[in-house]
């Protein structure tokens, strides 16, 4: 069994993830002292890395079976080469974007079969699951809003709005799903409360001790 | 229904796959008249051919899953924008490796569990399948001189042979498995005799006719 704790952001674009976490990893350090180990997906190892640019070319013409093929490469080696080690070696570990992503974007949003991506999960993940998953929620409009405003969109952001709104449907879902492992974060709030909703769930759920420095 | 027909070269390395493949689309041509569409795995879409690269390239470190979904990522491409489009036109498809190789290479060689295997090329298919899978042989010892010679070897190309001994185990296997699909073609013979038994295969799973010019 895995010894560190393994935390992943997950949610809908223009969620605040990566800003979050960020905050979050610091958060970590200051409150335990340990360094947590940041990655992400698609990409966290060098061919990982190679992925996340097919991936996200605006160039580049993708199915939604390759879609999914090639997440859950990337997944496999970053699994194999990063987190496992980690936890195994009682690291904690936060990830941006993980299995639920595959779900939301994959699943809801190009309607693949849920059997496969179960199958492919596994294969990729070997059965390294997280211990908390930050569900990073965003009403609709202001999520289209707040893609918008980037420019320079990636071969995802420039999907069509109703790709986004059953990507959405399946961030809700997972969010309000009650699974004890997931924590909904309210993301259409300042920075700051976002971030004190993160760690409150962190604490919730035990990764820190309530009283802390 | 595919209304084109599909075939398929396979077997070990250094068998002269390539070179054999030239001259079957060359005869092809001069028989039927018809051009024959030549592709390949991995690789074959624009994508795919990164995907080659970052397959082939002997820097980068793939777990056995992640080489069997880079490959299941490629190919779902390639079925859906060359291969299937292709055979509904009618057209001839030749394809150099196909979902045999993956049998071979990531089953046999890698030990991964045929479940999976079968799972994840039913999704990169969607169920195109060859009508003819042309399986060249070379004895094991032969084989690995060949490869040696090359020089500049490929990540493949670098494995140890036991993994290509299991590769090969598995070569074999295909060949002699008494499917009506499939046709083992010995080629420990000159470049001659090897594409003299390819047409004598094509012939007599009725894709040349006998009486030819």
């Amino acid at each position: 069994m895995a010894k560190g704790t393994f935390i992943t952001i997950e949610g809908s674009e223009g969620g605040g993830k990566t800003t979050q976490l960020a905050l979050l990893a610091e958060a970590y350090k200051k409150r335990t002292g340990e360094t947590p180990v940041v990655t992400r997906e698609p990409g966290g190892t060098p061919l990982g890395e190679e992925i996340r640019k097919l991936f996200k070319d605006p160039n580049n013409k993708l199915c939604p079976e390759t879609e999914l093929l090639l997440l859950q490469a990337s997944r496999a080696q970053l699994v194999r080469d990063v987190i496992r080690p980690a936890l195994d070696a009682g690291r904690t570990v936060i990830c941006d974007r993980y299995i639920h992503s595959t779900l939301f974007y994959q699943g809801f949003g190009r309607g693949l079969d849920q059997n496969i991506i179960a199958a492919t999960t596994l294969l990729a993940t070997d059965g390294v699951v997280p211990d908390l998953v930050l569900v990073l929620q965003l009403p609709f409009e202001k999520m289209l809003e707040r893609v918008k405003k980037r420019g320079n969109l990636d071969r995802m952001e420039n999907e069509a709005s109703d790709f986004f709104r059953r990507v959405q449907a399946g961030v809700d879902w997972l969010a309000e799903s009650g699974s004890p492992k997931v924590a909904g974060i309210d993301a259409d709030q300042s920075i700051d409360a976002v971030q004190r909703d993160i760690i409150g769930a962190l604490e919730k759920h035990k990764i820190f001790g309530i009283i802390t420095l």
